[in-house]
């Protein structure tokens, strides 16, 4: 098993693990059925970006190597988490059934989720006077032995769970050493939950995708630490509706020499996600970075937005855009967009392409940012390009240029 | 003057007239007054293509060195339509005052149009058992005296009058020889209006773009000649709102792999665009050319399309779509657009850029289609590529690359 | 049973049947489904105009005092046309399940319809050389039958079955002894399918609705003879959603001394609905309907009006208005409405109401149209008032009245 | 003079002044120049609810026979605020040059407004050391000789100046006694600037109109003391659109026994009105008042509501809503609604009609809130009613019985 191991891994092909931190949430939940689903000619990858070319004919695990597993802080299961999606009206009813043993499956690859509130208290997992570090090692063994146990090539960790109020920065987030040094100490607690994941998954020797605006591995110490131990790592905030719409459309008013006065912005949604961003906290994290690319990209600072909680609306995320453009003369357009989607639907085929991208990213030895991966992402880390359609292009070249490496 | 006329026809950025067909409708008036503001910088040139890098540092003429002439079949002059588009709200007033000697100017330089129905019977400009072949010498020696008249480097000759039904084909359209045999013959009329007025500029030597969906150069015959005699031609119909919008949003759903189910639209317009359009002959032109590049970009066939003559909407168009798409999982997902904008707003600029790039082209040589101009027409000619981002990307190439050629 | 009957006559809450013209159709369908949930306590009567007060307390059968049953030309019986409504997302998996033997209980009281194609070829239920009187006589006495079956107090006959083209008039329509004498004669067939079902339910002495645009009992010979055979009547083609939203937004402008200049829609559905109005000759029945009355409480004859089939919506019904208005000074504001709402689910509590309220008209001896009725549609028989907020008093006050007499 | 003020003021048609506070904004201009145009016959009176029956034969002053004057605090006078509504493109030239004069005349009746804050300070207008009794004694003496100068029958004082923030409630507001002596008193200053101009109305005789969200009359102790005094008053925040949209479809909704689920809402608006809301203290008074009526309409709770400022918009507002309604057997529909228009254009109307009919209630003698203007009011004074077609019939019913009394 050892052996196999060696020789896949120098094959972005080979059997890829991915770690969900969020496993039993929607996003994590539907990815794990959409796989399965796929895996067995129940569906066709509609939604995801790999599935066509160029990226159909590069060299990267196919939908069938793809093995679930992940931590998560909640008890409710994955199979349970997509029943409910299905009394929702998310998923369909076949898909489920056809898809129950896959769910199981990676459920029980789900472990015990590093749960700051509970490490105070020396809650179940976290013994009493533990250290961050102390945690993070007990997640990274988590990950390795799910490797080990698949006889995976690698692993790639993709931060799916609940997002953070914004964290304030210590002087410890811009220094490997003064961070390693505050990790260890069992006093301290210097990291959010979702850069503990992040550092664990260094520790571990795994790729890490950041889909939530949470810090995560966006942190400079770490981020030169996944540098220095040769992971791969993208992010940050997975850019799947009316963001993505925004990076769509900005750059073409642009090119049409057309000037964006002001782009407004209502978005209504349920949910989980709808009762977390209720918090004014955490939506702060995600209003920040929905409106960094569009300023970037239209030059102007009237961009007000708004996120509504609207529990009726369940998993359906409705946006409306309102763009004010002046044109010839002086003239006024206004553009007006209606946006009405599952997000988790969105979100759950792009967690899957991140994975198959990450893997040849690690098969290739590419170590920190991957800024060619910035389509996924509302903030892409080291890249100020922010058009889609750029992105998009710029994506494609990285995945022929690096399949080919390879190979 | 013959002398300096000599020296400058290498260079793209010599004085370079624009010859509307169609002089006194919205759009070429509007061009009008928008030239003059943009020359006196009483107006920046949003709006315009060519006005942002890297056009601006391309080889194309001034916008203070274009000179506007033209044909019109109607008496209603440059400067009463200009106030009439004053009085429905969409030029400014101080425009108006600003620009009143261009516009007269300008006016002082239409000359009567070729009239197929007043041709038939002898009208005031064809002589009575005249031929095709003899208005069409008419328009073109009007377009050479007209450049002659003001020492001009070449020049530009743009359809932007009414919409024509579609055109009856016969065997002369496919047959460059047998063409200027039915054109000589008094007894034929074998080509449409906007036809005989490409037929001219090709005679007179000048480039040329057609900005409407009638027939125009884009007869394989003309086009053919126009490839013989050193003419570089540009079409079809301006993409300047909601088919441009469409060409933005498809490729980006297309690059998600997000399949398009239907995407339906309704334009309501009023004006003279929306009079002309009323009658379901002429609209049928245009609905074709909306829908193919839609087609082509979404693999959908169920694009219902209408327009509507609103006539209370006077110069404002609006379009509302609705696209329904398919996502993972077969989850669907719709967005809503309303775009609402003057049309003749978002034309104008785009046909002071056409003037400019064809004068490059002129400039440099080409003879034919130029494909690379895709960019500004619903169904461009020689170029299956509908795409928006791309066809902004090749536009950007050709630019530079026939810039360093002429310079 | 008979004493029973008797009794129960003069009760208008007495046991009532619901006679279905079109029974195994999406609405008859669901709204069996519907009354049987209610019924059972599975589901709270929403968008039933009677569950509330006035109309709670008034004298109209319960809805357990409800039966179904009616006429098909289709084999596919009402609980697989439910299910195909189930697979669509429409109804919940668990309503159906649990009003699956209410479904097949009214199904096994559907009999055949009447079908002008099979019928001129002497097709299987009408007798070769057979009339429309004995194809009148045939439907009337399955609703007879059908009444003494179950012990009913009084039948409601609505049609809800697919719309016919426009009707093409003739004498006979407008006089009722021409009528019934052309009715008799074999060779000829005087009467469209609809107007034969509502013929038989003249005979049958039952009440009637037409919840279609198709001619129905709305022939001024037809209504003749409702009135002298005591045969309470209301149509014409069932309010349902957009319609039904412009009666209340026009009077609204109306009331604020607003001017309204065009009222442009589009209407896209899928299902059979979808299907049967792609026909351009059944679609022009449905477009007069709908427009007039919005030109009525507008003044505006600017009200263009599409409708087109998308077959990949299914039952959803998505309708968007765009309304410009002139306000003071000559100022102009718009309202777009876009409507997104799953046609049956409109249509079927309506049609429950329907047969409650024609009840409680037949109870109080009421002949001819019951123009107090037309709150419920589009083309109100015997009535010039549109205004929902208006016909919902004066359906109020007649419910009040009308009840008040009967106890 | 003062004979003929004797006889006419038993005549709700005599002459009337409307006392515009906040005579200098954009809705007292608007209203200016609109009774102008009216009363010249260079516009008709769209958007006037008094000009269309039963209301243009009731007893009401003619729009000639009002006239204008008012307080505000800012020096840019009436003419040259109508300019800046020419220049954004709200007002046509054409209506400000025929009403150039009667801006004119009325800004000359402006005198200068109660400023708190330079009466703090004994600014140019207060006295140091002067009570708000002092200050609102010299509103009402303005007032007074305005009626005097003009032999005017009576005046009705309009407030349509800034919305202030939400006062905080002191035992004063509540008690009469208590307030006179508060007001006496130069230590103290215990109502807002709105109120203070309320309580001179009452000074003056004067009727009185709260149009705005701030205080103004809308105090216990006010209302008693215009009851006490004999002066009719109503209120309270005009309701000029989106909400005014809101109190037309929620009652219809609720009419069909469909269940709204939901009510979300954004507002966009430039102008100054756009950054007086922009200040949050300042908005929170008008989103109560916006919410309040809808949710006593539907029954939810979930009804998120914004304003945004949206400086280029200028005097445009654009309001998106999104309705989610459970229908039959718990389906979904959707309703979205985007309205646009010229808020001052809408608001301006109303104002005259309030003007008009306030001037009858005065007539008729009536004291205290007038319950049956409460169409005309986000938050109706004395009334819960806010359905806008049972508010508009009593209002035509009111008008018809106090029209007959004066007679």
């Amino acid at each position: 098993m050892h052996h196999a191991h060696d020789d896949s891994s120098s094959r972005a092909s080979a059997r890829t693990g991915i770690w969900f931190v969020g496993a039993r949430g929607s996003v994590a939940s539907t990815a794990t059925v959409g796989l399965a689903a796929i895996t067995h000619g129940q569906s066709p990858p509609t939604g995801c970006v790999t599935a066509r070319e160029p990226f159909a004919s590069a060299a990267l695990p196919a939908f069938a190597d793809l093995v679930v597993g992940g931590h998560d802080i909640s008890a409710v299961t994955m199979t349970k988490r997509a029943e409910c999606l299905v009394e929702t009206g998310m998923i369909p009813q076949r898909l489920l059934a056809a898809t129950h043993d896959a769910l199981e499956r990676a459920d029980a690859e789900v472990r015990s989720g590093y749960d700051p509130h509970a490490a105070a208290h020396g809650g179940p997992e976290e013994a009493h006077g533990s250290s961050q570090q102390d945690a993070a090692e007990r997640l990274a063994a988590d990950i390795t032995a799910f490797q080990e146990r698949h006889a995976l090539a690698r692993v790639v960790v993709i931060d799916v769970s609940s997002t953070e109020p914004p964290v304030v920065p210590v002087p410890e987030h811009y220094d490997t050493d003064a961070l390693l040094a505050a990790l260890a100490d069992p006093t301290r607690s210097v990291l959010p939950a979702s850069s503990v994941s992040a550092y664990a998954a260094i520790l571990a020797g795994a790729a890490y995708a950041a889909f939530t605006p949470s810090a995560g591995m966006g942190l400079p110490a770490l981020i030169q630490l996944a540098r220095d131990r040769g992971i791969p790592a993208a992010g940050q905030d997975g850019k799947t509706g009316e963001t993505w719409l925004r990076t769509v459309l900005a750059p073409a008013f642009a090119a049409r020499g057309l000037k964006v006065l002001s782009w407004a912005g209502t978005n209504l949604l349920g949910g989980g996600d709808g009762a977390t961003l209720a918090d004014p906290e955490a939506v702060r994290s995600k209003l920040a970075s929905k409106n960094r690319g569009l300023r970037a990209l239209t030059g102007s600072d009237t961009t007000p937005l708004h996120i509504d909680n609207v529990p009726d609306l369940g998993d359906i995320k409705v946006a409306w855009d309102h763009v004010h453009v002046e044109g010839f003369l002086g003239s006024r357009l206004t553009l007006q967009t209606t946006w009405s989607a599952h997000d988790s639907m969105l979100a759950a085929p792009l967690v899957l392409d991140l994975a198959r991208l990450l893997a040849l990213a690690h098969a290739a030895g590419i170590s920190g940012t991957v800024p060619e991966l910035g389509y996924f992402f509302k903030d892409p880390w080291d890249s100020d390009v922010h058009d889609a359609a750029e992105q998009a292009g710029a994506l494609e070249d990285w995945v022929r240029r690096t399949s080919a490496q390879v190979r």
